[in-house]
């Protein structure tokens, strides 16, 4: 048995019982973004959480124990994602990756985003010409420092 | 002669004169962000801004004109980013590109979220444990359709 | 159970059936191309549609819903593929993709053909010479805009 | 000198003087996607064909020569495409390849849909929810033969 | 049940008992070449030749329909092949590559020699410093023509 | 000064020039594959071919001598070939790399087809259906043994 | 010009000098680690630092002004590095990742070993076996948090 | 049975009776680092070790076997690791690696560090800006010699 | 059943019998070079080593069979070997490669080393400094003929 | 300049001149394959070794340097090399890379044999059946150990 098991798991039961990812996230008491990161075997539950989620997906002690390792991360199977939706992200950062770079650079120096002390937030918004998708990213900016 | 040499021109002087891309944008009067993707070889001005531009970085016609051709995109040289401010963007593709894709599937149903009618905007979020950047991702969305 | 196996079982009972896409588009009442795509695991289907394809293969309640799920699309399992008949389509891409790019830009300046508000239809065209295929693609002109 | 310098001059010479693929065609008496894919490097002209080219693009008799030898096809400098526009016609090999491929199948039994035999239109389609772009490939089929 | 357990099952089947390749495609009526093709999951079959591969090598109705469902094609599991003697093959490609494009194209234009239009002969020349392998390989010629 | 260079100055002169490779090979004595692979830096020259070629090229003597080292071989420039004339022999070598293997072993037992001690002959064949291109390799079998 | 032009002049002049990475960091007063890995183009230097550096390599005032551009990172040209004293790091990477992963996770819980917040200290120990190289690597500890 | 089912044996026990590395370390009475890189198929232990470990992971005498035997090392699935904590490790090779060259040969001149005669030391040290983690890797030089 | 499914069977009976491949070809009575790499599933038995390997192993008639089928070569799992004593090989061929091609050709002249008329000795040299492994590789210059 | 380029006129100088790599490795006093693999850039020589080499290629002071300074090893232009001598090589570490890990292990245990404290002997052996090329490597076992 491993976490990818698990993840396995928990998506089998989501689809039979029709649950749903905001749901899930309430219940957890977390936002939808890092509960759904977690299930889908990315993020690590403490044992309070491993409960919640063991009682909704019907998952034994042996698969809560494996909600609390931490995991071996990575969504993709592959360098560059096939999946559409995925895919145009990639592309954001093939296209503006440059410019992300030379904007944050000029605004805070040398250093990164960080994608560790980091959040996420995905909303719609309503708009004539179609609903957008909004995404924000949040991530404390870390320099380099000299030594 | 081809667009990248003028991509490389542009930045060249722009070293040299100490300039920032926020007064570039400025003058050109529109965001920084799409600016700069521009300026550094990934979107299309038309011909009044390349002449603004033309005048900021001594661009002679030839070179306005190219500013004013479609470019071929992509700004990452290998399939995955050397760079660590770049790679940041790659890993949160990488470990949440699977949430996004559930999460805005959930809400809106099969399609993308655009990467072509989009915008971006980047933010300095002060922060007493160490400022912040936030960025704002918005894109329309897109559904696949039956026929 | 994930989709992958749902579209393995569709193909195995249309192999031992003997049906026909064809037909069981026509049943779906939508295009032999959408139809197809979906049930080989790159569209959504709805309920309705997936009761009537269920009906047609066999499936039960849990295979019918992964049918509503959206699924991680890309049908091809290399970079660059090697069955012959989707390599020529590759090809394609590679000898006119500059092609297509310069005469859609010409025509309606920086922007995409959408992949997303997009069909296709596949047609036999008798020719003495030999018959052949003639492949209509629609998709709506996306353009870049300025912010 | 080689195909490439030739083909980056007449690229050049095309953005200086502000020339249009369409209209470069019918001085050479051809379709427009035919003679920009053998402007940019990937087919090959004769000898009536070249010295109309040498006259628009101003191209001597030795560049001439070049435009009539077979070149070495292929106008990706990636196996998957980075560019947002040809990117979409790869998605649609990778999403739509197997469906293209059964259904061609279906019609026509084992074989392959011609990329030399072949010929490509892409025109504007007005619509009121935003123009497409339509582009009809064309393809002799060829059976694969017992023996 | 898909097309690939198929083709093992057959080299299973031939390995323990002994079977001849040359004999199998004297039993089809066809050449070697093609039937071993086939049953390493290359070609498609028609029904007579299916049910005289299933009294060979023991397959039920299922597996002879299998037989008759076009494969996706390609035998290889890198893109560069570690087998020895297939690697020579590679290396022939390679290393001759440019000079069978040149001399086919100085002597039949702009063009490819079919890989479907296509048959292949394998003999053994006797020779005194060591026996020969000598392979035919002939195809049609496709001319690229203008349109 | 390299090999390379030597390449590119004799297909520019052959261009310009308008020379044939049978032609060429017909001056140096040997068949038209072995010198066409030679002159596209795959082969190596002796002194007095090298001689010949210097005045049908206009090579200096440093150039000649380049002709007589053993060069770094290898003609593509991607491990899958984009060219639509060489990729057909990648093709081949995909689809039928097994089947070549195959009834190798089956005539000839554990070894390989030498690309050394190899020879290609390339004609047509004339045919009412379209000509055909006929290629005939010979290499000599070269068995494993055992020690 | 760009950033690797300056790189490559302060390595020739280096080698041209004889002059030694330590000497360069003493005179800048930083570590030999930091100070190095800036002039191989990987760190940012401030005005009064590019000042001394472009007294010791001769830099004029445009490429002291590279020095102080936050560059795009990674000094590896290919995935897999082909430089034995390199690729034994890679080596430590690949044979010792999981290790590394599980225990500091086992003493920190989810987060990651900071490469940012960073620092690098490269030392001789003496050892009548062969002396040893010590490298003590020290970054501040992130960890994921929920949100 | 291989090597690999032992390791995942092992994982999946500690996993379900919550041990820890170090104290598995203590018991088999060598370093916690070198023990983790074993218990996960990149060392091989002797046949104390391996009942040791048999007691604590509930093996057989066939799995302590394997424990024994010289494993397939490597435990990176990718070239470029996915998973954060352990491509950072990655990143301090592509970002630092030429450093890492450049000062080990300034003080010991041509030849490595080695990556076998090696050991690794990983330790908290408190930080009130946050705790640190320090990692002290040590390897004996090995030089270059002439012969 | 395959050969590979062999292969793992011969290496599970050695592990846990606890045998040496140098017993192994001594009862076959051949190197123990050629008879590991055959039990490892790169060379072909003949029946009576397949018999004598039957009863080492505990193989069954048809298991013993698959050992006279020539396989489909190459161990390696990746194209750069992870492992590091297999790496250390592909090291030498990096770092060694051209120096080889360039005595091999100042010796011979055009050609290669045959892999195929090939044989290795591997042993032991006693070295108070260390012992040393040292391997013999001899395989037949093979020239390049014109033709 | 850097290492490359001398490396380059070290080439070129020799195929001008007509040396031969044993007379260059005679004049320095080493064997020819370390001499030679130094030339082609790979090894570091000392002062007196580079004026040596500086007498017989006509290198100046500044380059001489740069064959006194450790490079950037490793030979290939790609991981496969395509050069069929070389691919000779990289043929063997895969065929039998599994083969002489085993044998290794077998005699010395766990560890790997130098590429480092290592060297090399290429000679020729007559043959009645053809010449063979015999090539001798030695490298030190250096043995993993438990810390």
């Amino acid at each position: 048995m491993n976490r990818n098991d698990v993840t396995e798991k928990i998506i089998t039961v989501k689809v039979s019982k029709g649950l749903k990812w905001e749901d899930v996230a309430a219940k957890v008491g977390l936002s939808k973004e890092w509960v759904t990161a977690g299930c889908l075997g990315q993020m690590t539950f403490d044992a309070a959480q491993a409960k919640t989620l063991g009682a909704i997906f019907g998952l034994n002690e042996e698969e809560q124990k494996w909600l609390q390792v931490v995991p071996y991360k990575g969504s993709l199977t592959t360098a560059v994602p096939t999946d559409p939706l995925i895919y145009r992200w990639y592309e954001i950062v093939n296209v503006y990756g440059t410019t992300i770079k030379e904007l944050i650079h000029e605004e805070f120096g040398d250093g990164i985003m960080s994608a560790i002390d980091f959040k996420m937030d995905i909303t719609r918004e309503a708009d004539p010409k179609g609903d957008r998708v909004n995404v924000l990213l949040s991530g404390k900016f870390l320099p380099y420092k000299t030594y």
